[in-house]
Parts: structure tokens; C-alpha cells; sequence
């Protein structure tokens, strides 16, 4: 059984957006054991979509596809998808109430542009889209099954899980069965991972009858088992087995699995212990707070942050001594020490977390070079603090700041 | 002059890595005004690299491929290529070299399959790699353009500027010049700014002589103006020309160009205004501080921010009434006022933002369903204050009313 992923959109050919898609795609699909043979991304082009819709449906059984079904008038893959299959294309009432209903609820006038994602080509079924506009659609046409999905991939994701899998998984019967286990891991980069495991691989990538691969997700790396077999239980066993010599190989720095974030196994950690969490930031600039508080329901351990971002709000909001700023400055040990003190006795928090650091590109000095950070975690333990040096830019610098907070937050949190 | 880009690699192909390579290619082979047609990734196969290099040198002048080089079985690229080109595989003794010097510098043993990478098709020129160990080669074959590049990302992009781009310019003289200017909007669905553009187009996508796009990028659109011509200035008339028609009509919807995002315009204007910002936040938990703190130098003109999570917090740290969270609620248009006024006095700033909501999926009623949100400014010029309802999960919704703040911060700044 094999697969080819089209994305449709000028953005993707001319280099302005990134095919994240395709490659999620794949993954999904191989846990089902479909193999994808093809990637191919064209411009909003008629004569192209027409193209590669048949050159597609002739090497694959399954052609799924992504991109222009939003309503401007560059969206026009389901125009060409029902000249494709030589079907009208007809209004599906279904999906024009939910477009006016959403307009409605957002107080917003509807446009028709807007109604003619309703539009979909007769006979095909309908994939609801639970996080936009525009219904994705499924028709088997001689045999091949095409899927229509929107470019952005949160919508591509959803409509995936949600509408079309149900519609693979009965279409595949006795398939092989995947099994797929992504162990995730934070704090050793790619090549030292690969390192730890090589003993126990069996040629690059092989891990008993199972197969290892990595995955960059920065600040963090996934390690993906993956087995298939016709009979389920053994493909099972094949991870299992190589999930305990991985987990043996990597210990702690293994966080979480499958698509577990770490601000979501510090905030499952301080929900089941029932201990209360307060930052202070200097140069993640409020990074951490935002990352804690993505976790639906984080209010019930998360009580303030605070982002000192001068001396004076360092002094006023979280109690750092001037002196300490004057003699150890704002990035220190002392500073981030105070900050964690502060911000937890203000908040009356079990947890209080300082970071102090110079993000860069200006503001470091000799001693100080932009990405030093300066990181404590005090609670009722006792206290902890820790430098070190981030040199990859802003983005990454606060990134790896936040996620190094949240990491030591996991391991203090789960030693007994 | 058009161009297609090839990947080859089984990784990219099941989806184990993101085909960043084609994005990047694209957006430096449009620089050059060529445009890229489509974009194929195939596996590790013989037979499919052998179609895939005569299909895309039938439809373009020019064709880049990525990924087999290396020194491993399955990487084949340019044994395939050479008979493709019906040319012998030749050694290039500088590429031997090289290999050798290389692991001799590592101190590694080199073995038979890396001294493989030096072999390239007769004729052929050798693009340095100065990263790695694989050399790539270009080739003109029945006046197609081929180069062959490694699939690392950092090796490519080298081999790219320092290598092929010389060869591509002294090939190109006098092509059409391709001219883009990008117009970023935030405030308007996909669909309205087509509406709103409409009667202004020739066709689907003309606007004069120019071309018209649009790209999602949440929570902002960009509106993408292109023209093409052998004339350099005639292109950037036509795109200068349709500039002026769009301006006029979306006005102050559009916030910036190119790849200006609204925190760094915020950051701007407050700059060149020298005022001071300092925040107050509830349910967007930290994200308006952390893109504010994003733009470099932010800390000449933020100050502090609050993450005021729970009701104590409100009332310690930013000086709302126990009154009004009694009467009004925590969200309220009166609690986003009294976070506002009560983070600006705090942090003697010129403009203080408050923002209250339900991010959800769980704390909301009937009367306040989640994805409820009160945005608040107070600035020297008087205090603003408006509800709204963005009720599409908890990360869009943080996203849209931290960008919503933002953008009324631009609407005030900007008004005389």
C-alpha cells in the first residue's frame, strides 16, 4: 500500500513557508503501514494541480493532499479536484452552516467568498475542519483515495486525527499494524545521543527487531521506536523491548513521551503533588510563564510571574537587594537567587524560579558574553542555582533558558 | 528561467525529517529571479532517481537536488546521475584529498566508502564542501542546469553561496529581474482582505501588472505583491503601482513589510517616541511580555511585566479592588482597566496594557464562555479599554489577544 503527499500552494514552491506538512503526513501514514513514495509540492497553477492529481493517482493508492482550500481566490485545489474526477461541484449544507455559524459567533459579517468553502465536489465526503473554515474532502475515484486537507497544519492535523483516519483505518482492514513509541529527551544534543545507543545498535538503525530514529524538536529530541508486523501484539513486543534498553541507555534525560511537552510534566508533577509554582524572569522575558500557563488548567499551581526586566523592577517587585546588583550585578548567581527567594515568599509559592541572563546580541561584556544565564530554583528542599552559556541567538537563547528551568523544576520535583 | 528542486533521501520521504532544504533553496533561487516550479522528494531508489532527473530537466532550465551523497550504501545520488548523463564515474583527486586530509585531522581511520564520495560524472564541476566530507557537482547536460548538493542543511547552504552561486550568476546575464514586496496585515480574516481587494483585480490573482497572494501567517496575513520583467524598474513599478492600490485600500491594516512582525513596530515606535511600556497579564500568562522581550534592545523601553494568574496576585501586585473582582469578576472590562492603571503607576511607564480572560478550554460561563478577553491601555493620552471573543483553543487564543494588544498599541502610538 503506498501514499503520495501533494501540497498545493505558491507559499510552499517559492520558499516562504516551510512543507511541515508533508512530513507529519508521512509519519502519520507509516504508522498505518503505508508507505509514501513521493512528496511534491506545485504552485496555485490549474493545469499543474490537474497534472499532478493524475500522475499521482496512477502510482498510488492514496494520494493525500494539501493546501489552497481557504476561501481567496488563490484557493482553488477543490475547483480542479472536481474537474479531476469529472463531478460537479455541489454546496454542502453541512459545512455552510458551520461557516455562518463561525462568522456569527465572531460577530463578523460573512462574505461569499467565505461561502464558497461550502463548495465540494459531489459525492465526495466531507472532513470536518474543527479549527477553521474550510472542510477538508474524501472520494475514492477508480480505485485511488484522494484526500483534500487545509495548508495550515494545526487544521491538517486535527481534520487528519479526527475525520480521515477513521476513513484509512476501515479502508486498510488486515494491513500490517505499526506500532510507534516516542520517548522524548532534553539536555544532550543529537550526536551524543546517538553515542550512548551505538552498542546496542544493530547496523544504523536498528534496535533488536525494532527501528531507532531521531527527531530535533530544540529545545528537545525525540528518540521514535518503531515496529510493524501483521500480527499487533509482536510488533508491540519489538518496541517494548526496545524502549527498556533506550530508557536503560538514557535514564533521566528522557522527560515524557508521545507529544508531552515538558511545561506539561513539571505542571502534572506539581498537580499531583499539590505544590504551587512562582517565576521571575529576567531575560526569557516571560517565556517561562507563557510556556507554564499553555497547560489547560495551569491555574490551579501557577500563581504569578513576574518580568523585571530594569534594576528597579528587580528591586521593587521581587526584593533584590541593591546592593547584591551593585557588588554581583543584575546577571549573577546572587541575583537569580534573590529573584527565586522573591518571587516565592510574594507569592506564598512552594516553587519560585529566577532567571537572570543577558539574550543578546548586545549587552554582554568579557566576563558576561551575551547567552550567560543564571538559573535558581528555591523551594522547600532548599536552593538551587546554576550558569550557563546559551551563544545561539535570542530565539534559541530564551528557549533553552526556559526549557532548562523547567527541566530542573522535573527533576527536583521527582527526586524522593 | 525556471527551476525544480529534488530531494533524495528515505528520511525525507517517511517523514523523519523536514524538507527544509527546498523552502531555503527557493527563497535564494527567486533572489536570482528564477522561480521555482515544484518540488519532488523521492526515496533512496534507482529507478524513481533516474525518472525524477528526466522529468524535471524536461520542464526546467534548471534542477537542484539534495540528499546521497554521503558515504554510505544507500547513498547513490550521483552513481544514478553519471547514467543519467551516460557519463563514466571519475576520481576527482582534489576531493580525495580532502577526505583524507579531513579524517587525518580528526584523528579517524578513513575506510573505502568514504574515498566513495570522490568519485563524480565526467565533465562534471565539483562544488567544495566546506563543512563536510561530500563534494557536490554541477553540470550542464542538453542545456539543463544540474547541481547536486548534500542533504545537511548547514553543508548545502555553504556549498550554495560559496560554490554554485558564481556559476549560477555568470549563467544568468540579462533574465527577468523578479521584484516581491510583502505587506503584513493583522485585524482582517483571509477572506475579508480578498473582499475588501476584489474589484481591484484583473483575473484571479492580477492587480496591474503585478501579482497578487496572500499568507497565512497567525495570527497576521501578509499580502504578497510580485512582477517579473527583463527591466528590473518595470517590475518594481508594477509592484510599486499595485503597493499603492492595496495600501488604499486596507489602510491601517497593514502594520509592516517583508518580515516585520508587530513587536518589533510596537518596539520601533516606542523607541522613536521614547516612551515605556510595562505589562499586566492574566490569560495570555507571559506570551505579550515574551514577544515583546523577543525584539532585541527591548529593554531600552519595557520595563516589567506581571503575570498575575490568580485574584491575590491582581490585587498585590497590580492594585486591583477586592471590589471589583467581587462586582465585576476577574474578567471584566473594569479588572483589564485596574490591571493597566495599576501595572503603569507600578512601573512609572508611559503606556500600561492589561489583558483578562478565559484562555479554556475549562473556566468559562454562560455569560462569559471561554475565549472571553478584556484588552486594556493606559497612556498619557486616556485609557482604552474593549472586549472580545476569540474562542478557538487555548494557543490560538493566547496568540490573538496578545497580537490584539499589540496592535492597539500600534493604533495609539501611530494616532497624532
Amino acid at each position: 500500500m503506498s501514499a503520495e503527499i501533494l501540497a498545493i500552494g505558491n507559499e510552499v514552491v517559492d520558499g516562504s513557508v516551510v512543507n511541515t506538512n508533508a512530513s507529519w503526513l508521512s509519519q502519520q501514514l507509516s504508522l498505518e503501514g503505508i508507505e509514501v513514495r513521493r512528496h511534491t509540492s506545485i504552485p496555485d497553477d490549474e493545469a499543474m494541480i490537474l497534472k499532478a492529481l493524475e500522475k499521482a493517482g496512477s502510482r498510488a493508492q492514496w494520494v493525500l493532499v494539501t493546501g489552497g482550500l481557504g476561501p481567496t481566490v488563490d484557493d482553488f485545489t477543490l475547483e480542479n479536484a472536481a474537474r479531476f474526477f469529472a463531478k460537479p461541484l455541489v454546496e454542502d449544507a453541512a459545512s455552510l452552516d458551520r461557516i455562518r455559524d463561525f462568522f456569527r459567533r465572531l460577530g463578523r459579517e460573512l462574505t461569499p467568498n467565505q461561502e464558497k468553502q461550502a463548495l465540494i465536489p459531489q459525492g465526495s465526503i466531507v472532513l470536518l475542519n474543527q479549527l477553521g473554515t474550510a472542510p477538508g474532502v474524501y472520494l475514492e475515484h477508480h480505485g485511488v483515495h484522494f484526500a483534500f486537507f487545509p495548508g495550515v497544519p494545526q487544521e491538517m492535523k486535527r481534520m487528519y486525527e479526527a475525520s480521515f483516519l477513521p476513513i484509512l483505518k476501515k479502508n486498510l482492514g488486515g494491513e500490517k499494524q505499526g506500532v510507534l513509541k516516542v520517548l522524548r529527551c532534553f539536555g544532550l544534543p543529537e550526536g551524543q545521543l546517538d553515542d550512548m545507543l551505538k552498542d546496542k545498535l544493530q547496523g544504523r538503525l536498528g534496535l533488536g527487531g525494532a527501528q531507532l530514529g531521531f527527531r530535533v524538536r530544540f529545545p528537545t529530541i525525540d528518540v521514535r521506536l518503531g515496529a510493524r508486523d501483521a500480527d499487533a501484539a509482536k510488533a508491540r513486543s519489538l518496541v517494548e523491548a526496545a524502549e527498556l534498553t533506550v530508557r536503560a541507555c538514557l535514564g533521566d534525560f528522557i522527560f515524557g513521551e508521545a507529544d508531552q511537552s515538558l511545561e506539561e510534566v513539571v505542571g502534572g508533577l506539581l498537580r499531583s503533588k499539590a505544590k504551587t509554582l512562582a517565576t521571575a524572569e529576567s531575560c526569557t522575558g516571560g517565556l517561562l510563564a507563557s510556556l507554564i500557563t499553555d497547560v489547560a488548567g495551569a491555574s490551579e499551581y501557577f500563581l504569578e510571574g513576574v518580568v523585571s526586566y530594569s534594576n528597579p523592577s528587580k528591586m521593587d517587585l521581587l526584593g533584590v537587594k541593591a546592593a547584591t546588583l551593585k557588588t554581583d550585578g543584575a546577571v549573577s548567581a546572587q541575583t537569580a537567587l534573590e529573584m527565586a527567594r522573591g518571587i516565592r515568599d510574594r507569592a506564598k509559592a512552594d516553587f519560585g524560579v529566577g532567571i537572570t541572563g543577558i539574550a543578546g546580541p548586545s549587552g554582554g561584556s568579557e566576563g558576561k558574553p551575551a547567552g550567560t544565564v543564571h538559573i535558581s530554583i528555591v523551594h522547600p528542599g532548599g536552593e538551587w542555582e546554576h550558569g550557563y552559556l546559551f551563544p545561539f541567538g535570542r530565539a534559541r537563547f530564551k528557549q533553552l533558558a526556559a526549557a532548562t528551568a523547567l527541566d530542573r523544576l522535573r527533576r527536583i520535583l521527582t527526586t524522593p
